[in-house]
């Protein structure tokens, strides 16, 4: 079985997607300098993300730290619900793997896709990926919102 | 069942645990001005720290991101492997539920303890509570490494 995230019949072209408000977020805002400043392609059905997790956000030293992955596939994941199915979500449950440490200061991909569609909430998947090798992954339940949330 | 991880009967004793090492850690280290630098005691057999997220850790308007709750439960979850069994641990699998939302600056109690032990890995689980109301929980494999890792 392959659920890699990214591994879906991805189109050759992406186009970049952004949250139409900037309100701060410590995953996604370019105006908070603390946080992680992720921006988002869309390619086919899958969102993308080059990250560099900077030497500030290690745990054990020169590994990123456990919680900053959760962070980035938490927010990876919502965008993936934002962008590809148009709806607003907020996380109800995140389970992250943690398969080979993830250094810092290093280009890694991030990855998100829609895995499942329930009345409530959608499961999305996603990936921190090195090259081709995979070094940790979130399968997540993102319950559907009346409220679009400001990111 | 009763899993809040702070229902141990505890002690009324606590005393502050700190780790040995300043590594400068995104979650526990005094050093870090970009990170959590929670600081914990130990009340019998759980980890507790007292802790205020700041508003550049909000994900939506005036609610903690749900990553950075992960890895505040992750480095407490660590935490209670290494204070009260004495061994070093890395995060193999974190299961966060999010219950309700947590509040940023709002004092907040995080907790913590070993809730099973494997010839691999413990369990631990983690709450995030705002006085009686439990606002998120985790559960994680943290499996045991015979390489300290300095925080």
């Amino acid at each position: 079985m392959n659920d890699r995230a990214g591994d879906d019949s991805a189109p050759a072209t992406e186009q970049p997607v952004r949250f139409p408000i900037d309100g701060g977020c410590f995953g996604c805002s370019p105006s908070n300098p603390n946080g992680l400043g992720l921006t988002f392609r869309r390619r086919g059905d899958v969102i993308v993300a080059d990250y560099t997790f900077g030497e500030r956000f290690h745990g054990a030293p020169g590994i990123v730290h456990g919680g900053i992955i959760a962070a980035a596939l938490d927010e990876i994941s919502c965008a993936a619900a934002v962008f590809v199915r148009d709806v607003p979500v907020v996380t109800g449950e995140l389970t992250v793997r943690y398969r080979h440490p993830c250094p810092v200061e290093t280009p890694l991909t991030l990855s998100a896709r829609v895995a499942g569609e329930h009345s409530r909430y959608l499961i999305v998947e996603a990936d921190v990926s090195q090259g081709d090798k995979r070094l940790a992954h979130s399968s997540g339940k993102f319950f559907l919102t009346s409220t679009p949330t400001a990111p």
